[in-house]
């Protein structure tokens, strides 16, 4: 799969490989194993590197979890302000401090990730950021918040080249029936087997 | 799997929860899906943000490949000595130019892989690194070019606190026993699959 290589089918979508080349990609990562977020945030990296501004909205658990890619996230981000290299970063946690998987679902947190959407869909339709990850928020598709619907058809629709990745378990059928790009991570071995809890710079 | 969930087991190893929490890590990420590399340099922000210096050493296919990640980890490394933020961050990749996969393993490329272990080895010995990321470094291995004896021995005597990530296809059996963390990237779906092919800021 090198960028030279063969591609196994020719669409007949009327489109130039150059044009296909350059659509914009909606990318899922979904899958029971850590990795999902992680990967996405090395897609952010190379966003960075193309100049194209870079927006993290996160349906998060703690606001400890990721606080390691956030923190170099918004670093790059500073080093944009200051020497003009790469892009700008923003980085938003809707309704901070939630816990998701301690609390479970409340009306409080639907509102908050509805919101977010909302947020989402005008950021797209403004075309603000050329790379957004929609970190974790699999979840409040999953949980009836947020209306899968409403999400393909915004995504399909968006306008301009808007890089679009979604992270979580469980993603729905019809997110990866829209998506281009989908990876599971999965478990072969992981330390919590073996009694071990999470750490400091490898679980967050 | 939260940080605070309790653990499946608890194991007879005499060591306390604190010491298992704080042990450094031999993650493997492996699988027929791009997002391992992506997922590893995810992980170095984490540890970039700890303030551990950070080595990555790419065996590569060529040097066009990882460029977005290897600017924005650079970037941060510089950021680092501006500001004193993170930490410090190397990028080797050895036998620049290589192209394994479209040109097959040839002698050269095996002696050029055999001094980067030998690299790492003496980085691990002095203990010059908090996060390695040993870049497709699976290959070298399943092409018999490294001694995955040499390397299982040496990862699991290392001194110190390092947290190692090795990436890669077909991960040797005993690699995978000797990791702590092995994740699986598997394809759900891909836009080659669509005969899109490779582009910029996506891909690389």
């Amino acid at each position: 799969m090198s960028p030279q290589g063969q591609v196994e089918t020719v669409p007949a979508d009327g489109l130039t490989t150059r044009q296909r080349r350059n659509r914009p990609l909606l990318i899922v990562h979904t899958g029971d194993m850590k990795g999902k977020s992680t990967a996405a945030f090395g897609l952010a990296l190379r966003a960075w590197n193309q100049g194209w501004p870079v927006g993290v909205f996160q349906f998060v658990k703690s606001a400890k979890w990721k606080v390691g890619e956030e923190n170099a996230m918004l670093a790059l981000g500073r080093l944009h302000e200051l020497t003009g290299e790469g892009a700008p970063v923003d980085w938003f946690k809707m309704g901070q401090g939630w816990s998701w998987l301690q609390r479970g679902p409340t009306d409080d947190h639907a509102e908050a990730a509805r919101e977010g959407w909302e947020q989402i869909k005008s950021d797209l339709a403004a075309q603000t950021y050329g790379c957004y990850v929609l970190d974790e928020f699999t979840y409040p598709i999953d949980w009836g918040w947020v209306d899968v619907e409403d999400v393909v058809e915004t995504l399909r629709n968006r306008p301009g080249h808007q890089h679009v990745i979604i992270t979580g378990r469980r993603a729905h059928p019809a997110l990866i029936e829209a998506a281009d790009l989908v990876t599971e991570m999965t478990k072969i071995k992981h330390p919590m087997d073996a009694g071990q809890k999470g750490q400091r710079g490898i679980e967050w």
